[in-house]
């Protein structure tokens, strides 16, 4: 049996985008110390899963190792790396550690929903070190697109870990230090067993450009505007918010704060310092007695998500911000695969409304957060490590950046699912056992096992509806009462004109008493007779089958 | 009253992407006759419109002017100018034009949908000419991505009318003639009052690349595939199709066709001479006994399409076609919006196998085929119409084009939407009024007007399920049967892990006995007590609140 090895198992986020929970393991078989490393959530597509929020990693296999934990560290604040915490941490209530700013941002986002349960966060300074159990964790700055994301180095008596976490490579990035090349090259020097790394854009060639190119355009899109501007970006975004903050203040506009996400996240950045020097926002209700050529509204909703606030102001439905032909919209953003449509819609809103609307389709108005495949190679080429393992992305990221390691020489590279146990060891990466993972689903205020029937009995039921009878039977099997049937998500009539409401009472009478008399008395035979009457009458007509419930009331 | 005037009226395709159906009118007030352009669908977003297969245009203006219309003439063979025929052309019965490539694919198609009623379609030659009343009609050649696109000299004493269709500019398009700048010419020579066109791609910069250069990048793909290749793309392009059996000829490839839209439209090209010269295909049958050197696959799926034979092999789950590690899958098309995820899920599934999978992303598979800004003046050049209505795209992409003409000097630009019935005089375009129309969806065999509570109501039972209930209510007012309840789409249990079946019956229960006892005999009352009862119980657990209908039987 091996004796003290290091492992690493992705729960999420490896295969997909978004809910990132990784694990980090140290002992033997009989008993290992774990790491836990974010806890993120990913959103649902309505198409998939109506009705669905968020996806929520599943932890079963950390609520039972739960005495082994050592703690969970934040790589930083965005959604996919936390998102999942108020709902799961308490599930496993072990000592939560980030940077200032992450959790301020978390803290704040906790206080913003009702009925949240505390949750106490230890906060390690910027650039800090962490020993946890067998874990010693040293968080090394990277840029990426919200203050303080971290690498983090992780020390074992096995050997040292690198979990990236969400990087790029920004010589300027506007908020903070460039990613840490000196301690990142030494590290390197040290010698690395495994780097973990974001994959996501190990699709594009080159390298992205840098925060201080966008805000250029921005500020030549601001200066030259007409009217009213307005900017939407990603909330937590708090460089580009400077950025916008100070090509307003070039081009004497005021900025005036537009949904709550972006507040929040303000507020936060003004308390943590990453707004320093940045002059005060004014709040929406000032929007109105601004001039237009003085005013933007720095706004959410770059989503296309349909409460916030710039779908409101595209359907001219917000209370306080109103825009109107000649004014200019800027997306400073890029839409999230699966929102394109929602984005779009937004924007045809707009566009309708005479307004001009200005995308990264046209200008550098956004860059990816993400490394691409130079900044991958740059990454590998100072942490030089023995083993890859491409995290963070879907299959075909996690392809392209393994075969890019590969192709720089890497000597060891695994591409691994959720639930994969990895042991890293001198002589490589070998996937030794599985564990129990996969999803939950935030439906309303309920977290539902991906498994379980909730989710896909409403996917039936939006695709064909419903139709429910009641039939009271008396102890002789006769019905003592009209038929009560609903329809719900059914066409009215079928292509001839007729009543489809009369099609399935005819279909129930007709399939009772078609039943010879003495199975009249069964209320199981009379419900499934009922049912199948009812589901052929409905697809003869309309080629779909309804779902069909038929309650029998013995009286 | 104005005399003999000359009208235009998009009844779909304007503001959207698909279901394209323009008319055009000529007459006074009092009666006008009508010719009809294209007769398209636009394709549901399941988010929006679950179950909904299609989107029609609502042609109720139509039926009722029938004794009016000269004809319905079609510019060429993609759905969204077609796709609506066979469930509305039986409403309206009139004369039905289309060039032999068009017509031949779209009875191909009317055979293979089980049902469908005979349409017959008079064939008009390549290049011809039609007199429908007061409408001559010269049909232009364009190049697009299927044989036989067609511009339309629409003359009438009114004037000269150029509707576009779908067109772009390719000097060597594989198939067919380019688009016949000549002959455009000559008309803008002789004067055009009106230019109704494409403007789909009018937010991109420069020319479009040509089908000549798409096939060179295949040809080398092709040939330097180590093991098996798969190609999707749109079944209709039929110059694709001959470029990837060039490609596969010169690889020393069989080709084989995967998928009936694909075997429907080289049958169709085929018989229409579009593909002579082109090698024998081979049946999906002979694919196994085919060196993997040796084999091409041309399939359908390329928008990610669950059922088509992309999905299948992504899946592993074709009874025929299996690609697997060092194989490689060309996507030579682009998603449709809208179809992002489900693309991204076909690649991601193959990518899972260790495909080889190429995109347009990287490398020069796909051309759009539709005109980009440079190509949109060429047209405005050639043409020198005095009036411009952009048409066939989003409200961003007609912003665009208006803007565009504005810029090359037309003198009168117009935008409108889906209903306006503009009149089109030497002194530009008015809106003069506004037609019936809108959106039917095809929800299974039956078409459903779009404000009808149908597919609202699976939208809502999507969201948030549903709970039945039934009741046996006696005259006195008293339960005489336990009540029956179902629950679908509700998660089991409650955060504290009590069954919801119990809250739901509990609340039922409660509901009925808080009523004073005469109120018990009301059936109505009761239902309402318990829905509200129901609802109430299951939002405070829940937070969402879901259908609910109570039956209440009288025993």
């Amino acid at each position: 049996m091996a004796q003290n090895e290091l492992v690493f198992a992705p729960l999420g986020g490896v295969g997909e985008i978004g809910m990132n929970l990784s694990i980090y393991g140290f002992g033997d078989e009989r008993r290992r110390q774990w790491l836990i490393v974010d806890c993120g959530v990913s959103f649902a597509s309505e198409e998939q899963l109506p009705g669905v929020d968020l996806i929520l990693p599943d932890i079963r296999f950390l609520v039972e190792e739960r005495k082994n934990i050592v703690g969970l560290v934040l790589t930083h604040g965005h959604e996919d790396h936390l998102g999942a915490l108020i709902d799961l941490w308490p599930r496993l209530k072990v000592p939560l550690y980030a940077t200032p700013f992450t959790a301020a941002l978390f803290e704040a986002k906790r206080l913003s929903e009702p009925g949240a349960p505390p949750v106490p966060v230890k906060v390690v300074p910027v650039g800090g070190r962490l020993t946890l159990g067998p874990f010693t964790i040293d968080f090394i700055n990277v840029a990426h697109s919200i203050p303080e994301s971290n690498a983090l180095a992780i020390r074992t008596p096995a050997g040292i870990v690198l979990h990236t976490g969400d990087w790029k490579i920004d010589p300027t990035p506007l908020i903070g230090a460039p990613t840490d090349q000196a301690r990142l090259t030494a590290l390197g020097d040290e010698g690395v067993l495994a780097l973990v790394g974001d994959s996501t854009n190990a699709v594009r060639e080159g390298r992205s450009p840098s925060e201080a190119d966008v805000a250029r355009t921005l500020a030549d899109l601001i200066r030259s505007a007409p009217a009213r501007v307005a900017v939407t970006t990603f909330a937590s975004h708090v460089g580009r918010i400077r950025a916008v903050a100070d090509a307003a203040r070039a081009a004497d506009r005021e900025v005036v704060i537009v949904g709550r996400a972006m507040e929040r996240v303000t507020q936060v950045a003004r308390e943590t310092g990453y707004l320093d020097g940045v002059q005060d926002f004014r709040s929406v209700e000032s929007y109105g007695y601004l001039p237009p050529d003085k005013v933007l509204a720095l706004c959410t909703g770059s989503q296309g998500e349909p409460r916030a606030a710039l779908a409101r102001i595209a359907e001219d439905e917000h209370p306080e911000v109103t825009l109107g032909k000649g004014d200019r919209v800027i997306f400073s953003s890029r839409a999230i695969p699966g929102n394109e449509k929602a984005v779009g819609r937004v924007i045809n809103g707009l566009v309708s409304q005479g307004i001009d609307v200005i995308t990264d389709r046209t200008h550098l108005v956004h860059v990816s957060g993400h490394p691409r495949r130079a900044e991958l190679l740059d990454m590998i080429a100072w942490v030089r490590p023995k083993i890859l393992i491409p995290a963070h992305g879907e299959p075909l990221h996690l392809a392209e950046h393994a075969e890019l390691a590969r192709g720089a020489g890497v000597p060891h590279v695994l591409t691994c699912r959720n639930g994969d146990l990895v042991r890293l060891g001198g002589d490589g990466a070998q996937i030794i056992d599985e564990l129990p993972s996969g999803r939950l689903y935030k439906d309303g205020a309920l977290l539902v096992n991906a498994a379980s029937k909730t989710v896909s009995a409403r996917r039936r039921l939006s695709f064909a509806g419903i139709v429910t009878v009641a039939l009271a039977l008396s102890e002789k099997g006769v019905l003592v009462a009209d038929p009560e049937i609903e329809l719900i998500g059914i066409p009215e009539t079928d292509a001839g004109g007729a009543s489809m409401m009369e099609i399935v009472r005819d279909a129930v009478e007709e399939a009772f008493e078609s039943l010879p008399k003495p199975r009249r008395r069964d209320p199981d035979i009379v419900a499934e007779a009922a049912r199948r009457g009812v589901r052929a009458a409905i697809a003869e007509r309309w080629n779909k089958k309804p779902m069909c419930h038929v309650h029998v009331l013995e009286v």
